[in-house]
């Protein structure tokens, strides 16, 4: 987390430190030695992720503005935190810049990034630079959480007879992005700039945990098809939806909410004894369903099979 | 980490999991779920690195092997581990792969990481895939390390008088290149073999910190003139080198044990109390100066200024 071969690399490292406000206290050591130190507190443990952020695959810079990009590469990570129902304490950042990347873009990248992380108490404590290979930005990001000893929400805690629950509407990040492709920006604070400034439902899986309401989670970044059959998968179980139940986004389609990724929702199950409030961390929680007895990856709904299809914004666009 | 998007990157990670079969305590969930979970031993505290491993950067496809790129993702950030006196725990492998790349290729480059990863016993907890974006095979590897509680080796423990001390040789990584550019290949049981299967001096690094030899400790993963100017900064002092002194490999001048980056041995100081063995973990030790008043990025050698002038390899070869 050091090679700083060149002047680029070091000029690079700089802009990265200069933002660099948040410090989290489980953070013993930060940038600046071969590796950072980090300390749960006592009784706690680590939740870590790592994500990648391709130029491309993931964002595109005539698309998406270098704050969103920035905003998105560490909120695909923290959305995985909130999953696990743990509180992030400290992200590792790994970027290569094309030298078609100007000095403005990777500064906007970097306020993105901060002002995320200090909305969040996220410590930027390591990570590498380098000049890219090809002419795409590439970024990786790494995340740690902090979360009570076993006390992690997983992908395999669904049993039987559980409530299925989603947080927020779903879809919306799809909408966003079929306007981005018709040219149309949106500014971070739009309530409708859900895919450029997604924000992940930290709060909310924390609350999730504490309150001992979910069984099992899984956060929405491909899908609710998707993500609900890798839930089903992991508990061993099969999921009846009721799709008139589905919180469909304001100008949605069903198959947007269905099949639409990047809203960073949370997908949640409970137990049929907890009573789950209509609205937590401001967000309205949706019961679409129930898991029901079977395996393998399939999704019931009204009867009919409902295959997973996560949205692939970038496959085809990627070629041209 | 678990975007499985696609057939192709099911698949991915298919072959990711198939040769994985070290597993660590520490770990207590690995793949599989939204994070990856990790729990330090009682009184110990987690060191954490990652680093880019880019071709055409880091490596190029026509020189290394794919036994080799993978050896070599995995020993950049085991060397970050052993110079903090870590004992390492786990991995986290994000990849991109382009088009051109075949099945065998990715198979060739897990063998070289697993084969590494159990010998350290290393567990690979989690990760990420994609496809590239460009025609460049892309990687990031994050490592985890455990050491007891505020006692890993910095950069920033050297006081003056401490000798300063080098593992091993130096500049037989810059030799092997020089061979590669010519043609010649190298099999993973020769001695020749620096450049293309370095050994992370993992056992030395924890040896130095249980027997409280070293006072800072840096890898020499960027040459010793660069990497030998971070541990004086961070400690504030400076360094009188005796160029004589320096353990010179086999075939190697001496700007190639100055400035060839990559032998991945480990740098440290020592107080002037303490005798630092001939011979540790199998490596010779060798005094090659001490650490003197002074401050900034200035290394003297006989009187003179030795520059920082750490061999960047691929940063003009990439252009072609």
């Amino acid at each position: 987390m050091k090679k700083v071969n060149t002047t680029g690399e070091l000029a690079l490292i700089e802009q990265v430190r200069a933002g660099l406000r948040t410090t989290n206290q489980r953070v013993r050591l930060g940038i600046g030695d071969d590796c950072a130190v980090l300390r749960p507190a006592r009784g706690h443990e680590f939740v870590v992720t790592t994500d990648l952020c391709l130029e491309k695959r993931h964002f595109r810079r005539d698309w998406h503005t270098a704050e969103s990009v920035g905003h998105r590469c560490l909120a695909r990570g923290l959305s995985d935190v909130a999953a696990m129902g743990a509180r992030p304490v400290a992200a590792f950042l790994s970027v290569a810049l094309p030298n078609t990347c100007t000095a403005t873009w990777f500064k906007g990248f970097m306020r993105g990034f901060h002002a995320l992380a200090e909305s969040h108490g996220v410590q930027l404590a390591g990570g590498d630079t380098s000049e890219a290979p090809g002419s795409e930005v590439l970024a990786d990001i790494m995340l740690i959480g902090t979360v009570p000893q076993g006390a992690a929400l997983l992908r395999s805690g669904a049993k039987i007879g559980d409530g299925i629950y989603v947080s927020g509407s779903l879809g919306g990040s799809a909408v966003e992005l079929t306007s981005l492709a018709l040219g149309k920006r949106f500014r971070r604070q739009s309530n409708r700039a859900r895919q450029t400034f997604p924000e992940p439902r930290v709060q909310l899986g924390q609350m999730l945990r504490k309150r001992n309401l979910a069984a099992a989670c899984i956060d929405l970044s491909d899908g609710l098809s998707t993500d609900l059959q890798h839930l089903c998968v992991a508990s061993g179980v099969r999921a009846a939806i009721e799709l008139a139940k589905l919180p469909i986004a304001a100008g949605a389609s069903e198959a947007q909410a269905l099949h639409g990724g990047e809203d960073y929702e949370l997908l949640f199950t409970a137990r049929p004894s907890v009573k789950v409030p209509a609205r937590l961390a401001g967000l309205a929680m949706t019961r679409i369903g129930t898991i029901v007895q079977g395996s393998g990856p399939v999704v019931e709904a009204d009867g009919l099979e409902l295959k997973a299809a996560g949205w692939q914004h970038f496959r085809k666009p990627a070629r041209f």
